[in-house]
């Protein structure tokens, strides 16, 4: 479980306890100029820290590259300590490279992003995108700790709170449909944060503790992601076209909770209370109709299907999700129809 | 514990208990030639070869990148089976790969060569090179069986015979004076490798059971090879400076041991007995004297190292290991010194 503290009393405690070699910081500008300052004085004084640029388009293996590579220059043995502090990004690839530099050194996560403290920072997912492949390079490995402090989240823009609302939302509509009565009724900046911070991430470790390789229940946290991944693929593979990971899985949800209304799961009244909420939170990404086909070919290659069928979670409740629901290219173009309305 | 077996029948009784997506054959040249004809009738007809170059030059992310293309244009999901069909370099480099493509997708390891029967086939440790540091990159990761046929053996040029007994001998020094006191009294070519693998395999396996992640024991394994990775990173980095893993231990053993004995933990004899033996079978490595400063410093870069110094194995008696002994560059570069002679 992650500390949920003050990070300033909890890593110092950690420091306290813990002895390492030496100590590298992955930032980006923005938690460079943001987040670092407030762990000036608890980070040891001799710390490295490496800086990358931000945004999902520099999550690939030449960014890799260069954190393994100042980490062999700086001649960092298997005992030293490597620190994410970041959102997704940070946490996904800096992950990845720890896990993978001389075959694993211990790496701790100080997600600052709404969207990582509830997502990234719990379950073990590390990666990197490949050939315009969301998350297709990767490990399954738990960091020594995960540090969530709500603090970080005053640094945040608001299209970043937003983001990572469509995880709050997502864990609410497949496990605590109670939440999410309580959430649909505020508007954005009515949320309290705090609470459904511990909440999603209470709901996200007890499924991924039940099913850390995601053989069964654990594909659940893929609602919205099927499609989601795929129009997020697809608006990183073209020019000007930068969509936030929540607001593309916002999208998938509408997506998919029309195939599930459409396949005869779901109540039709359950589709226009989702989308009654969402959309005046998320608005609307464009996307043009003769761009379906190839969005619904992309969802294809998401990680989760087997065998050359589309395999999707669907809700047969709010609250209530079903997996491993087989649904054909056709419906997945019919589903982004519907969205574009 | 592998499989000892014909590997026809071991690999028939596998696809009847395994059902997969997709089957992918990693191959090289070499393997492609002499290999893979033995397995064509038991391997699905419809699996997909992927065939890169022969080598240790070879084991990079760039041949990372190619195989992950092809498993992605293939349209390989996570119920697909790698199987690395080949040396160490296939072992290491395809294990690698199949660990992090999707997070990983199951693999077999069908070693083909000695030094890959009796080494790379147990224990997990999966990698690549980086920048010239030898398995730099990778990952702990058991495969789903590995199966070992010492019929292989016969598709092999002598000197690769030679440079798996390196491995064998090393397993003998560190763990067994009674079969070391059985192989240093016979040459190469009368030697009983069905029952030397048997025993080296079951050798690597006692100690990597017992400690997986390299924490204590299973760093004994590590004999030979601080200053044998070292000899071997640096020719790699020259023109036409080839060296064999095998040959390059070797010379790691003989400076080591030299070592044991200089530090007082090990009688002059036995450096004696190892010399008698080893010299013959392995020639010498052509190594300048103003060349063992900067192979020192590559050791100095050992993933084994903690903190600056250089942790290596010393022998106190033959079959008799030591471990986290600290020694200094200079002791190094002297023990590479007396290896020229």
């Amino acid at each position: 479980m992650p500390v949920f503290d003050s990070i300033k009393a909890s890593l110092k405690v950690f420091f306290t306890n813990n002895n390492y070699s030496q100590v590298a910081v992955l930032v980006d500008e923005n938690t460079k100029r943001h987040c670092l300052p407030i762990l000036k004085e608890i980070l040891p004084k001799r710390h490295n820290l490496i800086s990358i640029k931000s945004g999902e388009e520099h999550k690939h293996l030449q960014t890799c590259s260069f954190i393994w590579n100042e980490l062999t220059n700086r001649n960092f043995d298997r005992n030293a300590l490597f620190i994410n502090l970041g959102g997704g990004v940070i946490g996904d690839m800096g992950g990845f490279c720890a896990s993978t530099y001389k075959r694993g050194i211990d790496f701790i996560q100080i997600p600052t992003t709404l969207l990582s403290q509830v997502d990234a920072s719990v379950g073990g997912k590390l990666g990197i995108d490949f050939n315009g492949f969301k998350n297709h390079i990767g490990v399954f490995q738990l960091p020594k700790e995960v540090f969530i402090d709500t603090l970080f989240l005053n640094t945040l823009p608001e299209k970043e709170i937003r983001s990572g609302f469509a995880e709050i939302i997502k864990h609410c509509l497949i496990a605590d449909a109670e939440i999410w009565n309580v959430i649909r009724k505020k508007d954005l900046s009515n949320q309290n944060w705090k609470e459904l911070v511990n909440h999603s991430v209470k709901i996200k470790e007890d499924i991924t503790l039940k099913d850390p390789k995601e053989k069964g229940l654990r594909k659940i946290l893929n609602f919205g992601h099927t499609v989601g991944h795929a129009i997020e693929s697809y608006c990183l593979s073209q020019p000007k076209r930068k969509v936030l990971h929540g607001e593309a899985i916002a999208a998938g949800m509408i997506c998919e909770t029309y195939l599930s209304v459409k396949k005869g799961k779901l109540p039709e009244s359950s589709l226009e209370e989702i989308e009654e909420f969402i959309f005046p939170v998320f608005g609307k990404i464009k996307i043009k109709k003769e761009e379906t086909e190839v969005i619904a070919k992309l969802a294809l290659q998401d990680k989760k299907n087997s065998g050359g069928k589309i395999n999707c979670i669907l809700l047969e409740n709010i609250g209530a999700p079903l997996i491993d629901q087989s649904i054909s290219l056709k419906e997945i173009k019919e589903s982004l129809e519907f969205y574009i309305g």
